[in-house]
């Protein structure tokens, strides 16, 4: 398993089957067919089942999947058969949107330390969490085995924090800052660009205005 | 142009080169290969070329392309030849954040109103603008001529919000909150979940242990 390179998009589609999964499951759904998935999130019944051939067979031709094991055996796929201890840099706004996030607890991730290198930050508390200094930041990855970062700060002082992170033992950093970070070949970085999305319905509003005239 | 159906994913990466574009071109650059696009965003050099040739030819065999011609063709593609007023909904946490987040003026995003129920959040400021009750949305959209809206809202208010903006006249929904909204057929929706990068981490942190195995 997982010898086949797995596209990224793939990768991104199966967080989102998973999701869709989660929420049949809740539903009381025991059963799904690979039409219903794509219904649900919006791709081609081809697609979804090309997606899920990349990690093995599923599913019983003319019965469908099982939700219920369907749903397990994508998330340990995405690693999510345990939970994942974050830390988070940059105690501003979007930090303490993070830091209450929904959608992030149910999925198994738990924020265990913010840090901020403002004296007006340090000590002040965000649910349960204390902002914590920087130098704290050794001890906790330590203490709870952390292994992501969320690098939630001014542009300006993004790439000195995640380099910080780096050396101090986080393997995956996960970028908020719109700007490119450099970091060792061997880190797992993601950037999430807010903006990328309303750039899809822009693309989208100006192909159906461009189909009007 | 545009007859094609574009594959959303065509579509991001789209927005992706074209922020790598704007780079280039401020740091003096005015050509570039399909293969340094690539790198500099991490895809293959063909699928580069795949991805624009669906919006025609560009580039010259050999020379590579002008970064800046490239840069406002794709801009303009994406719609983002003008700029784009936005209306949002939840003055929490995440809407100060969005409010004060740099990545969307620097692509002529801009919000123009910001609304909530709670009365202890009306009146109050992010930046330049002031907190209006939801009452005055329909105002602010046929002042500025917003076409699309932001749900930043709780998860409980997600539906009735993005209800009340299409009614007014919204036509694009990007919606924070982690459920899906049931809109009608011609309104373009899309979810920003914000773990589904985090799981991309987890599922290519999996994958290195693995193979340490």
């Amino acid at each position: 398993m997982k010898t086949l390179r797995v596209p990224e998009a793939t990768v991104t589609r199966l967080s989102i089957y998973s999701r869709y999964l989660e929420r049949l499951d809740r539903n009381g759904v025991t059963t799904v067919s690979s039409g219903e998935i794509a219904e649900g999130v919006g791709v081609s019944p081809a697609q979804v089942r090309k997606d899920l051939a990349y990690f093995g067979e599923f599913g019983t031709r003319g019965v469908g999947y099982n939700v219920k094991d369907l749903m397990r055996y994508t998330k340990k796929i995405l690693g999510l058969d345990h939970n994942w201890p974050l830390i988070l840099v940059g105690a501003g706004n979007l930090g303490y949107a993070l830091c209450t996030y929904k959608g992030f607890n149910s999925r198994g991730f738990k924020i265990v330390g913010v840090f901020d290198n403002d004296l007006t930050k340090i000590g002040k508390r965000i649910n349960e969490l204390e902002v914590l200094p920087m130098e704290k930041m050794p001890d906790v990855i330590k203490e709870h085995g952390v292994k992501i970062g969320i690098v939630a700060t001014p542009n300006r002082a993004a790439q000195e924090v995640a380099t910080y992170m780096v050396k101090n033992g986080i393997q995956a950093v996960l970028n908020f800052a719109p700007l490119p970070l450099n970091l060792p070949e061997h880190i797992e970085v993601r950037n999430v660009d807010l903006s990328v999305k309303l750039e899809i319905l822009t693309f989208n509003l100006g192909f159906k205005s461009a189909q009007n005239v």
